[in-house]
């Protein structure tokens, strides 16, 4: 079957819908779809992974629900500047990672394996979830050299030591991810920046490690005071000109906007909200961002995916950015 | 009201709900049900038809819906003023308009048929679609001797050429329809306004026609920095005291208020904001307007038929104060 | 039918669908509208009253997804015969019975009030409700001077004393209705059947006043070994040729048919084999009918309220039968 | 707590989630679960009674879903000053109120009995409900001796005089709760507010009673001005020092975020919005309070039933305040 | 971007699922995906197109829903004899006709041009609808050379002559197919045979045309006759060896298998059924196959489109029988 | 069962529900809630662990559906011969085995040692999950001392070396449960009967390991002809007199019964068959059993879980049943 070349050429001539939206064989933003990210600029990939999960899973079929919603909603060009998202720049859908749902660990290390490879072609990858866990094994690839910097946008910090107080030897799921990082070497905490954390906690000293660590983190109430344009300047401060990971995750927004997520909260910002920070973030140097969280089983009307999508889209044009810089 | 023939004693002996509003034949607004618009001051009626949608289909039932929440989620006294919304003019639902799904042009003429009728008869038509295309069978109707000026609340301008870039034969949808209505002469592009429109583009000069042609396009970035008053206040202006139709596309609110539709965006205004603008417009010389693009079988629990009924409300007492000027 | 006030023309001209059957003022089958039974054979009528319901909730809105499900699925000839079904006779829609939720004594009483009205005019009955306990009032009005039979297809007997054990001042609801329809009088139980009995029971006496009253019960042990035809048999030969009225409540089918329903029980019969014992009934002298606990908020997809309005139409069809032999 | 009966030891070792939150036993925010208030400081407890319904029934499965809702989404620790919200106090959830749901004044009657047995053995009771009539018979136990003031959020003023207009022998359901219990000496107008008022009237005089007697109504034209520190700021105002309940509808809510409910109205404040107000209500004289009208079979998703625990969390947080100062 | 290979390895090395069955880029069946017929002989591809829905829409969906399905359910061997389904012939997801969904004429002839290419390169079509109409632009291309058999799977003929009685100017869509397949010479009506025709009809003589052109029509009725392996006989008996193509409309099955169709009908035979019919017509001279009607936004839970993958399996399970008694 | 201390008197009088079953803390089948299993005949409890599934998660909260479902639409005798379940012997709701949704491996151990407990205490387990892979930890509790037999309900044998073809270091999940089983050995494959197997296979040996290890297979095909008889009898002869598990995997059942769970199969029995042959399996020495793989988020309408309860209430009487024989 070797020979037959793959995908029809109508289908990716070129990064624009021109057929009927609603059929095709998905690819995220009907980029083309590769089998690596050799000779990529950015390369757009699911973690369909949720073994990370400490309350409700679905998040393993996220990568599914948001290609295709960023297939069927999503059009080329930026309504801020009419930028053509897609053009200038090589990308592609590279696929999902293979992993093993009920391996953890083992699917931990697929994980960096795949995006290790992105690094080493030297590609930005762009990564979808899956629970926030994937956070952990795409940073030992991507910051395996250094720690690097993080904007982190979130209705929790993932700060935990443990899902089970004092039981130390859990140590791997959604909640614990970025202690991880750090005590791996994998962040800088002076440069993280956590956006919208809010709702009851487990324990009186929820943000201990956030805090004692270094990381800026800035409340819902906070937010209130200083808005989207208070939490751009403090993000770009935080962060600076050095590498910096950008991860988000869904339940960052307020439930209403995400009840397609394994934890949602009340109370946080919009979806508006959530694109203009994005929107201000450009200039930096991103080595790449994940979108994680976004549990399908759990949606209703493929509102999650949706609005997933779109923010997606704004990290594309990040990343993008990103890329466009770092060639020139 | 006494001459029309209308449905039995019990169910409407007033326009108000004295019932299990869960139950009955229902009509919009608990409205009597006309024959036509024979005698009426206000005609309205549902266009059931989706046959113009390049995405995803539904709003062919979309008058059965927001027919069914506009029964048993509005009562008839308005919340700014205590004004009778129902009362002092002659009101009534004439049904839906008899069309035929598989036919679009032969459905577009019977449209057309059915508010030229209207016209004729002297009422205002309120109609409920379907999809967006609908409103241009409804302009030749009540455009036909001279373009008309158009307040429009949508994330989208609907002034492409074609769905199909450079195949200029396909002519007909609901995102070409208002490029449609001003080639024929029925929109005066000077007196639009379009109010809400974002999202990501599919190409770079979306906002062109709007543009060029004269229409004045409100942004939601420009929305962000002027509010409901300030579109309040370039919608006055720009239509001034013309002859004015008023169209409302659903996806113009942020996607989390309209699940239910066929291309929703996130990052738009919010109900509450819409009510606001749609209340600050009394006073203009309005011949019609309809609400569009609500798709039931996209909705989730009838949010988006229910914030339609409440938006069709407002419309409803605009166009009832337009009537009471016209008569007086 | 001339001279009744009905709806527009172009929506009934015959009871055929000439048009989008998503679309339109919506009546039972697309029959005229009337202000009551005056002239009528056939008296289609909603009755949208739950609170005789003693698990969850919901049937109050049954008669509009019945009356919507009726509208855009059936169509006016009978697949066994090719029957006219809605012509030959006088039949309509006479909408709702207007009652008060929160009120069940005073809604049972003008429920009794508007069959009572239906039954002096000469018309039969097609009602659906509502919960079972509706039953009560109806036969409170048709069967005021003798006791009647009944065909009763349901998964429980609704022939407990009361839902609290011991307290019998608590005697109206959906689980004691047809005790109390005997204690009334209303029912002669030697020419009642009950089709479809299962599930688990309250008390080791659960079919107790059923069997002792002389009712003629069949389980679900003994329906699959008899099947549809040993039932229609055993209903005929046990309600005889004496006035007779049927009652079907949805939960008599199998679960899997019918989510949208307060109490379902697995284990019971198919849509089809209820189809086919219905069209075994032919020939009886039905006083008239009803089809209970439909509800649409426990629903899913419609697909309740779908198999409700298809047994409703061979309700419609047994009524024609028994209506014309009266005539003859 | 040593002393009361309770659930097993794995399982609420101390009211911190220490496992699967999709799993166990469960009860309001992992309280322990007690026969009755007896040594408790505030007792949780759920009022599954939706007979006073006019409109779309359903809230009888609100404290089912509440509860499991607060089970598995609410941590211990308050967000705004990392208050041990379930330490300090001595509190427990006492379960549901046995009612008969086709019986509504025995109902009603069973409600007192239990909020009077509560009262008796001195603990602040915190109730879902259920739909708003509830609150009658909770204010007949608590302020059977002097009337209260009370601060209200809700959509509407449910001070109608009946259902039915000029039918005033209707009187008890959730559209005149608190005009039954101004009447009936329970509380005293001039110290109750009532904030999110809107929507479409019934008559021109639907705030009539409320502002005759006394009440402060914020209606959402003015919360647009004042704010949510403006409405804390009246809220203080009126109900001073005295006594004070509390009664949350959930349809205070803009609809987007109750979906869930009877009849949810556009429009309103947002769920942050809501937050906000109830934690700047610390150092009242709280005796009590309900959050009421979340009807799962209509929410999508779990969204208001979210909504609603996460809302109980805060008037958890206000009760173990107002219990803290009543101790000292 | 073309010297870039296009699917990675690890997706279509075999056709065999060997990672997480949620994740990936789908195809159906896990097939490898081609650009066209060349070299297969059998082409897997959607038809998204429901522009002959003459009732609820949604079926534009339906190739994205079946794709899906059958990516996550279907494994690659056979339960009846263990064939490796994927194996022994070149089989591959060629994707979806590009149309225009809002342009009928138009896109029939694109689906006739892309069913003329794949017959053109000797494969066999299997086909996944879209509506029913999409046969006929399907039959077109695959029998314009002479009239071909059929096998055709429905609750209903398909072969009205109009949707509007006496405007047989409308003459296209999903229940008049059938009749211009045979009108344009594309049918044999003697060599066709309908099984599971059943439910209300239009008029006294809905089943004629099928019936008096030479068609064998297995109603519900005789089908509770005749079982599973009559209507196997008797589709045997009807087409012969001759060339035959087989339909399957999804509601051929009972509506509680099929609720995400456009026209449910309940009372047809179950999946089952319909699996064990299949498999019992191997050694037929199959020229493709389709299956039509799944329309997902009106699913619950994805059964329908279940239903249809498994359903698929069968029908690819035929075609590649054909294919290799061709080839011999 | 006086000594243990459980939920107020109100609740759990007796096992009979006595007040609103939408109320009420909730407890399988309105079981008093116990903390183990001291002094219990038998003890129900949930394992709410899916790390175990290849596909589509969420059975993790199936113990908490189930639960809920029964406590509602259970009754407590039962309909064959009017058993009062739940008298006789010593049952209660021990709860939820407490583990770690993220660690696979510890959670396995303790879910073992829970139920080694249960067994130390003399008590037989009814288990609900969970995925499959839990009746792996609940045999290495009942057999840990002799291989058992099992009679097993399911679509699959579950008998797969590995998810990963080759991978034999992947071990333990839901589709190598029994396999690891026979290799421990806790089962007597020649005493095993798996019943309803069926769908796609992975491999043209799918059943080999069960066929070649000696366990007793009925596909559907032959089910098709031996019934539900047949399968009793079968069953009762594999597993003799000797000491037996039952294992009912949800998707035994057709996948219409079924669709909330992870690998839904068309073409199953019905819920009623499966009555039949549970109802026909009394007189064995069973040891404890288990019903898993129901999956909440993946349900629509609680249809699963409520097919679930009953056959968990059939399960419950076939274990009375054993447990009064063994104490005779």
């Amino acid at each position: 079957m070797n020979d037959r070349p793959s995908t029809p050429d109508y289908l990716v001539a070129d990064p624009i819908a021109t057929g009927p939206r609603f059929g095709g064989i998905m690819t995220f933003f009907h980029l083309p779809l590769a089998r690596d990210a050799t000779g990529l600029d950015i390369a757009v990939c699911g973690v369909p992974f949720d073994g990370g999960i400490t309350n409700r899973a679905g998040a393993r079929s996220g990568p599914r629900a948001v290609r295709e919603m960023s297939w069927s909603h999503i059009r080329p060009y930026h309504p801020v500047d009419d930028t053509p998202v897609f053009e200038g720049i090589e990308a592609a859908d590279i696929g999902d990672v293979m992993l093993i749902p009920t391996e953890r660990d083992a699917s931990l290390d697929m994980i960096t394996a795949f995006f290790a490879d992105i690094a080493a072609k030297g590609a930005l990858p762009l990564a979808v979830g899956g629970d926030h866990l994937v956070s952990l094994p795409i940073l030992r690839a991507l910051a395996a050299d250094r720690p690097v910097g993080m904007i982190h946008f979130d209705a929790h910090t993932d700060t935990y030591d443990s899902i089970v107080p004092g039981r130390t030897e859990f140590k791997y799921d959604n909640g614990t991810v970025f202690r991880r990082a750090v005590e791996e070497g994998l962040l800088a905490p002076e440069r993280v920046v956590q956006i919208g954390i809010r709702g009851p906690r487990f324990t009186p000293d929820d943000l201990g490690f956030s805090l004692n660590s270094g990381m800026r983190v800035i409340t819902m109430d906070e937010f209130d005071e200083i808005g989207p344009q208070g939490a751009i300047a403090e993000a770009r401060r935080v962060v600076g000109d050095g590498p910096t990971y950008l991860s988000f995750d869904i339940d960052a927004l307020d439930a209403v906007f995400c009840p397609g997520t394994g934890s949602p909260e009340i109370g946080g910002y919009t979806s508006r909200q959530a694109q203009v920070m994005l929107r201000g973030l450009t200039g930096l140097n991103l080595i790449g961002a994940d979108l994680v969280e976004v549990a399908p089983p759990l949606d209703t009307g493929g509102q999650t995916a949706r609005v997933a999508a779109h923010l997606l889209f704004d990290l594309m044009y990040l990343l993008r950015d990103a890329a466009l810089r770092r060639d020139s």
